[in-house]
């Protein structure tokens, strides 16, 4: 049987790390043992070094929007044709921090990037490919950012301002609202009540697929 | 005054150093000194960590034809915005080893990519930009790759096979009747008959400036 492919998206400080142990918990009760993580940008040897260009920028050059856009999107045709693809194609689930849909709210809603040049990308990275389900944990960019500065630093990116996470969260928020596969979760609730939402919903979403 | 973008095209081989040095020299006796020199991929601390990410690939990991593309996109923009245009604004003159031609001719030519996702690239990256003069250096493969050889080891993308390079060569020919920006210079002669071409061709170019 060909495997699944679960998605986790949210700001900063949201919640996906907690949820990703929530959901392969689950998982693992329902008798799915055979899971893969991956996390974007990154994934991959190749990837990771991207990821690690995009996170801390060069010192003395900006890093343009467009550059980060097009290193988020050599990264993830690495993670999806040299690990997602091959791992679902032999069985295996994957469990993923982040995939196509943190460009959309990030690049497309926070950066306010061209949606032409944003489509034509998805289209020739991704073409069909999709994720079975993603966790859309949805929490305002105000309690997001201040669960992210009490883990320690913030990243280039987490540094942008709260506008920018607003824009964010809103094309999350659209996006999600407009693509049934795409469960949002109010992930601004104490801990225990989000792991419960989410551990709902992946149950229920199991059941449909049976 | 506005600089001008010189750019230096052509297969492995080719003589592209050679040329850029008799460009060089002969700008110079034209008054022209404050002079930018550009490689690519590369030419801004970001971009030449592409360059290494792209020329060397990774051990374990295939480096896909579309993640290959996207980074020398992102190795562009950076140099465009960061190095070039800054450059020409301020009144120097730039000359570059590859530009975008190469892209359309190993990529679009030799690797056979979609031209949709290219021109969104070009088009989103470089709008109306382009260089002001191109020198294509026109040798076989068979000639530049004996000449490349010589030199030492080969890199990844030139230990492609020669149906990669005839491949190449044939769309920078038709891009090159294309564009009559772009004067293409017989390559395969002697190195003395192919810097005299280089001077004729830059000094001519220069009395149509005027």
């Amino acid at each position: 049987m060909h495997g699944k492919f679960i998605v986790i998206e949210g700001l900063e400080g949201a919640g996906k790390t907690t949820a990703r142990d929530v959901v392969v918990t689950t998982l693992q009760q329902q008798g799915i043992s055979d899971i893969v993580f991956t996390r974007e940008p990154g994934g991959t040897p190749l990837a990771e070094k991207l990821r690690e260009l995009i996170k801390q920028g060069m010192a003395d050059e900006p890093v343009t929007d467009k550059a980060e856009l097009l290193m988020l999107y050599a990264a993830r045709v690495q993670l999806v044709e040299n690990v997602i693809k091959p791992a679902l194609a032999r069985g295996s689930w994957v469990v993923g921090d982040r995939h196509d849909l943190s460009s959309q709210a990030y690049q497309g809603g926070g950066r306010g990037m061209d949606t032409g040049l944003m489509q034509q990308l998805k289209q020739s990275v991704l073409g069909d490919f999709a994720p079975d389900m993603t966790l859309y944990l949805d929490v305002t960019p105000e309690i997001g950012l201040q669960r992210a500065r009490a883990r320690g630093e913030l990243d280039r990116i987490e540094r942008e301002s709260l506008n920018f996470f607003s824009r964010t969260r809103e094309r999350y928020l659209a996006l999600a609202a407009s693509d049934a596969r795409i469960k949002t979760i109010d992930a601004t609730r104490p801990v225990d009540q989000v792991s419960a939402a989410v551990i709902r919903t992946v149950q229920q979403w199991l059941r449909e697929q049976q």
